[in-house]
């Protein structure tokens, strides 16, 4: 199931998207889905990142093929990160490069929303804790991120999260191919079965450290291929059985 | 104005607090402060963190007697980091030592407590912007953090952002005494007007990166003197002119 977030005269809804048309779901989906008869047409609404987490927690290093590509030693344990929430945005909304920014790089990234509140999840019981799965553009000052040793102000900006279109809740995320597109051409192209933690062990990881809230991202890390956006770019995640994440830069 | 938060009969509450009494607010303090008619006894009340933060900023090496202890070098920037939500608890609520933590270290910090969400606060304005101050010890996992490299894991668990007793709204910044205890001996004191960056400093700075919400909290480093905390140890972090918020490591 498609589980989309969007703005409908000016109100917030959550619905499910099949097709080309969106039911609206009586309340947020976390606890239990529950379906109303309402239904709107895709295109009459205007679609919002699918979560509205409390936090976001991130995943350097984590593709074989990008360690490779970095001549990296394979990391032993995960490397976790934070975006604040304020970075969330949402599918066509415009990613803005700060002026004192030199050079602004994408990520794409497979990301996991968590359904259910909980700490220390074991690996095995990982699925049920999952709502579903999105697409995330892990938007990056690399410049920044160079000079503070510490990424928190690189990733940090407003705009710097771009989520969605939505989340899809049957998934298998163990094969999936990732690519991103800046102005149609291919610049990442990889599986998430090249991801050296997966999306279990990173749950398992991360509920064990802080408790994990319902809408709360995990994202699992970026592909071989980053690079620099302009200003006027369009850039797109795409993910095998998710969908594609469309933004611009401004 | 001392504000406080608080669990009476159950239910959550705004107050203020004058000698022993807490007078209820109608509402959160952000928009205005309103108050009831209506008054409690502090001891009756089971006082929480004094705000809810949507995310914690923190700074790194920020106090010049701080960064000559450890022989660094004055920044040129603020370095930012953050903790997620779940790390905050109240005063007399207990720091959780990690299984697999091997040292815990305490840092006394004036945590400043935002009023009004915004982006782009210039320094000249950002007074205006302040709620108010409180007391917070950015807990840390001393060897995850040298093993990570990035920060975020150490400072992450929950449990590891002691806030309050209370917010103090009418403060000047500037040259406030700053002390850490552990069973009762002093082992941090310095005074604010060590910091490198000003709390307005670093509003206007961390603004100028995200959208800062009601009731977000910066805080503005430790001074020199941080070390290490067991099991069953006291930890008092205490500001002149704001209070004294007392913890314990279980």
């Amino acid at each position: 199931m498609k589980i989309v977030r969007f703005i409908y005269q000016r109100k917030l809804f959550w619905g499910r998207l099949a097709g080309e048309t969106v039911t609206l779901l009586a309340d947020q989906p976390f606890d239990k889905i529950k379906f109303t008869r309402r239904k709107l047409p895709l295109k009459k609404v205007r679609l919002l990142a699918p979560t509205a987490p409390s936090k976001i927690i991130l995943t350097g290093l984590n593709y074989r093929d990008h360690a490779r590509e970095l001549k990296m030693p394979i990391p032993q344990e995960p490397l976790i990160f934070l975006k604040p929430n304020t970075t969330v945005i949402g599918p066509g909304a415009k990613i803005i490069y700060p002026h004192n920014v030199q050079r602004l790089d994408y990520e794409a990234e497979l990301a996991v929303v968590i359904g259910k509140r909980a700490r220390f999840i074991p690996q095995q019981k990982a699925a049920k804790y999952i709502l579903g799965y999105t697409c995330l553009n892990d938007v990056t000052a690399r410049d920044l991120q160079k000079k503070d040793i510490q990424w928190t102000r690189a990733k940090s900006f407003d705009s710097f999260c771009p989520v969605g279109p939505w989340i899809e809740t049957e998934l298998n995320p163990q094969d999936l191919k990732i690519s991103l597109y800046l102005n149609a051409r291919l610049r990442q192209n990889s599986s998430t079965r090249n991801l050296i933690f997966s999306v279990d062990e990173l749950v398992a990881f991360v509920s064990g450290i802080m408790t994990v809230l319902p809408g709360d991202v995990i994202s699992t890390g970026t592909p071989p291929g980053v690079g620099s956006m302009q200003r006027g770019d369009r850039v797109s995640v795409e993910i095998e059985g998710v969908g594609r994440l469309d933004n611009r830069v401004a």
